[in-house]
C-alpha cells in the first residue's frame, strides 16, 4: 500500500491536534508526518499514541516532498502558505474559509458530495463546522426527497473558538464560583451561563458570517444555487458539540417513519430518536466521536406538507473539522 | 384607593417569591397578604422589603375574605384549590397549565390581549413562559402586519424547573469542578455543559407539551385558531432568561427599519439591535427585569417576502410568569 508524506499546518490548535488523532485512529498510510505551526510554537512536543512529535515552524520550504497538507490554520496563514504547498506539489485540504467559495476549489463533505473531489486543482476546502453537521444530518432526506429550504437555529459549542474558547468557558465558570470578575477574550461577552447570538462579523443585512456560510456553502456542496436557507447562529456554554434545530422543506413528503429509516441507513449519521424512552441527541453524548446524531424528527405542524423538524448534534472539532478533513484525505488517496 | 386582600398560592417557589417581589415593587394596593404553600412549608418566614411574612398551609378555608389569588403552584394543586378560592369569592390568576385552554378561562398577556379579561368567570390563566416571551416580542409586528406563522427554536433557562432547576445546574457545575459524579433530579439528564431537547412529555407526533403550548396558547391569545406554529424547545445551561430564535411570517411586508421602529414603540419590549456595536439580547442582560429584549432583526433570505427573523430574550421567572400575573391583577383592579 502506498504511503504518504503528510503535514498538518496549524498543528497546535484544537483542530490540528484532532487531525493528528484522527489520522492515527484511522491508520492513514503515513510515510512521514510534519507538524507545522507558528514560530512561537516551534519545538513544542505533541504526544499521540506511542509517538511524540516535534512541532516545526511553517515556512515555504516546509512543503518539499509533502504529498498531503491538512490545513488547520486561520484564513490569513492559509492564504500565505497554501500557494507554497501547491507549488511544492502537495494537495492541500484546508479547514479555513479562505478558499471555500472559490469556484475552482471543491468544497466537500464525503457523505454528501464525494464526487466533487475529481475537480480539484491542488486545494480541497473543508466546510464550516455548522454546515457540515447540518448537511450530514439532512443528507439521507436530501438523497430521497431533495432539500428546498432549511430554517436553522444553531446551538454552537465554545470549541468553535478553538482551545482559547474551551479555556475561556472554564476560566469564567471558575471565576464566578470564586466570586471573581469574569475576563473575556475569545468571545465578545461572558459565555458562562449566557448565550451569544453572534458568531463572526455582521453584513449589511444583519446576518453574521457564520449564518451566511450555511447558505453559501450549503448551496455549493449540494450543487443547488437556489437552495433557500434561513439561519440564526448562537454560541452556547457547551464544550465541543454543536446542536442545530432544523426545519427542512423537501420536494416531496417524507413521513416520520420513513425519515427515521432513511437516517438509520444513512452515512455518517446515527439515529437517536425514541421519545418514549427520552432518547434524543445531546452534546455530551455526541462528543469525542465522528457521527452526527439525529433525532426529534417530527412532521411540521405549521402548514408545510413536505417539511420535517429535526434536532442534530455533532462533535465540532471532529466531524465538524478534523475528521471531515481526514475523510477527504482518504477519498483523495482512493482516487489516486 | 381601594385595597385588596391578596393570597399567593405556592408562595415558596421561585415564581411565588417573585410574585411577592413584583407586587411590592409595583405598589399593588394590598389590604392583606397571605402566603400559602404545602403543609411542609407552613411556618417558613419570607422576608421581602422591610416585611417578614409567615407561610401558611393552604386549605379550603384559606380563601375566606380573599379578593385576588395569584396561583404559582403546579397543575394538581391548582385544580384542588382554585375551585375553593372561587367558591369563597376570590378571582384567581393562575400560572399553572390547568385551565389555560379552558374556553371559559381567558388566557392573557396584558401587552397582547388585555381585552380578554372582560370574559373571566373567576379564573384568569397566565400563559406558559416561552409563549409569553415570544408573543410579547412579536406583538408590535402582529399589530401592524398580523402573524401568519411562527417557526421557533427556544433556548430555555433552568429556572423553568423552579428553584430545583437553578440549584441543580449549580450543584452539577460544582460536582464537575470537584471531579465528583453529577446527580440529576430536576432534569432527565445532566444540564451543565449540555443541552436537553425535551421540556415536558411527548405526544404521539413527537412534540413535547412545551412545544404544543406555543401553538395552542398562541392561537388562543391571538384569537387566531389557524395560527401556524412550528416549535422546538430546548433546555440550556443558563440561569433565568429564556431566549428564542423566531422566524415570523406576516400578512404583509415589514422591512427591518420599520420592524425596529415598531418594536422600539412597542409595549413590554426593549429593542436591543445594533449589529455595528455588537448589541443584541442576551440572557445575562435580560435577567432580573420585566422587558422582553428583541434584536437580530433580519429580513428572511429564504424565499418568504413577508418574513423576518429575530432573537428575543426575557426573564422567565418575572415576565415569563410572576410579572405577567401581577400585570393581570393590575388590569383586573382597573376594570373594577
Amino acid at each position: 500500500m502506498k504511503q504518504y508524506h503528510v503535514a498538518i499546518l496549524g498543528a497546535t490548535g484544537a483542530v490540528g491536534k484532532a487531525m493528528l488523532e484522527v489520522l492515527l485512529e484511522r491508520k492513514f498510510p503515513i510515510a512521514s508526518l510534519k507538524l507545522l505551526a507558528s514560530k512561537r510554537s516551534a519545538g513544542t512536543l505533541i504526544s499521540m499514541g506511542d509517538q511524540t512529535y516535534v512541532v516545526e515552524e511553517a515556512s515555504a520550504a516546509s512543503f518539499a516532498g509533502v504529498d498531503i497538507v491538512l490545513g488547520a490554520a486561520d484564513q490569513e496563514i492559509a492564504k500565505r502558505f497554501i500557494p507554497e504547498a501547491i507549488k511544492a506539489g502537495a494537495v492541500v485540504i484546508d479547514n479555513s474559509s479562505a478558499y471555500r467559495l472559490d469556484p475552482d476549489v471543491p468544497l466537500i463533505i464525503p457523505e454528501v458530495n464525494p464526487e466533487a473531489i475529481r475537480q480539484h486543482h491542488g486545494i480541497i476546502a473543508n466546510p464550516n463546522c455548522a454546515t457540515i453537521i447540518a448537511l450530514v444530518a439532512c443528507q439521507p432526506l436530501h438523497a430521497y426527497a431533495t432539500i428546498q429550504r432549511l430554517v436553522v437555529s444553531t446551538y454552537q459549542a465554545v470549541s468553535g473558538a478553538g482551545i482559547a474558547g474551551l479555556r475561556e468557558l472554564d476560566e469564567q465558570v471558575d471565576a464566578l464560583r470564586n466570586g471573581q470578575a469574569v475576563q473575556t477574550a475569545a468571545f465578545p461577552y461572558q459565555i458562562a451561563y449566557n448565550l451569544i447570538p453572534q458568531i463572526g462579523g455582521f453584513n449589511e443585512q444583519g446576518y453574521t458570517s457564520e449564518e451566511m456560510k450555511m447558505q453559501n456553502e450549503g448551496r455549493k456542496i449540494l450543487n443547488q444555487p437556489s437552495l433557500q436557507v434561513n439561519c440564526t447562529c448562537v454560541r452556547v456554554p457547551v464544550q465541543r458539540s454543536h446542536c442545530e434545530s432544523i426545519l427542512v422543506e423537501l420536494k416531496k413528503p417524507v413521513d416520520v417513519a420513513l425519515a427515521r429509516k432513511l437516517i438509520a441507513q444513512g452515512q455518517g449519521v446515527r439515529l437517536v430518536d425514541d421519545p418514549a424512552s427520552a432518547q434524543y441527541p445531546m452534546p455530551l453524548d455526541a462528543s469525542n466521536q465522528d457521527l452526527v446524531y439525529v433525532g426529534r424528527i417530527r412532521e411540521d405542524m405549521s402548514g408545510h406538507a413536505n417539511a420535517l423538524s429535526l434536532w442534530c448534534c455533532g462533535d465540532q472539532i471532529r466531524k465538524g473539522a478534523a475528521t471531515n478533513a481526514v475523510q477527504i484525505a482518504q477519498l483523495l488517496i482512493e482516487q489516486k
